[in-house]
């Protein structure tokens, strides 16, 4: 529990250092289709606090199973995000997650709690360690995919080292 | 050239958000087998500061075609870094980029230059452009292998979500 807390206290400054005063021709690139830019991952992330993490933490603690969660949207952010700057995205993801951070201590979560089960619209029973260590992974996820999102607007500028950068080259090592 | 040297300066803060203070069990576990840990790639980010950029630029610069560059060394890492802490490495990998952002400052490269060529032990002809692309993405790779590896001590924790989660799941998305 504590593990999980520091960090996802850490999310906000290590997208801050990936992303605030970057180009905008870097940020709200994608990798194609419809993919997504790092600019619409943040807004994903902020829908995510807002409608994710905390609130299905709650109804786990407060219906259990009898209370299937609220399906996530997953392309929320494509209206949420209009008109807003990234940096704008970014303070706000900021101090959503400290307001997460801040609902979740106030929960006083015990180890038997964090045994205590959910149920997903889609796959059933899960409980609310697995929620809370999602909410770890779904962080590094989206870091992740921001970094191959930035490097990948170098594919062609590498040249013949294409071939050496799993990244580009599209190998998950 | 200015647009990588602002995405190359922000590395070390990155990597420093990322796992400064986090404890040993996250920054010195691996993806099993002889896969890397968060602090072997920290200390491979290093050697390559040492060896690769900086003095392949060099060789290109003085050289061209005429010279090959040294064969790099993928895992010097495993002796230089032994009896390390990883706060001392990312001292010293943001040290070494700050030294290396200095030394191609002071290079005063120009456009022609970014044309200039030298030559890859493997894979022959490559620009300075190319290399520079390269250091890079190469920089977002390990970045990324960094928040994967993160990520996948959790593979067991998050159950079910398991299936949602591409960074555990190793799908690349």
């Amino acid at each position: 529990m504590d593990e999980a807390v520091a960090l996802l206290s850490r999310t906000p400054a290590t997208l801050d250092t990936l992303l605030r005063g970057l180009p905008e021709a870097w940020t709200a690139a994608n990798e194609g289709g419809d993919t997504w830019s790092p600019y619409d991952v943040v807004g994903h992330l902020i829908h995510a606090e807002r409608a994710d993490w905390v609130p299905r933490a709650k109804i786990i603690l407060a219906h259990g199973e009898a209370r299937a969660f609220d399906p996530f949207d997953r392309l929320a952010q494509f209206a949420d995000s209009q008109g807003k700057t990234l940096s704008s995205l970014l303070d706000e993801f900021a101090a959503l997650r400290q307001q997460s951070l801040r609902d979740l201590a106030a929960f006083g979560i015990t180890d038997v709690d964090l045994d205590r089960r959910g149920r997903h619209p889609a796959f059933g029973a899960v409980t609310l360690r697995q929620l809370l260590a999602t909410w770890v992974a779904h962080d590094f996820d989206h870091i992740m995919q921001i970094s191959r999102v930035l490097a990948r607007q170098y594919s062609d500028e590498v040249g013949p080292w294409r071939a050496y950068l799993r990244i580009i080259a599209g190998v998950q090592g």
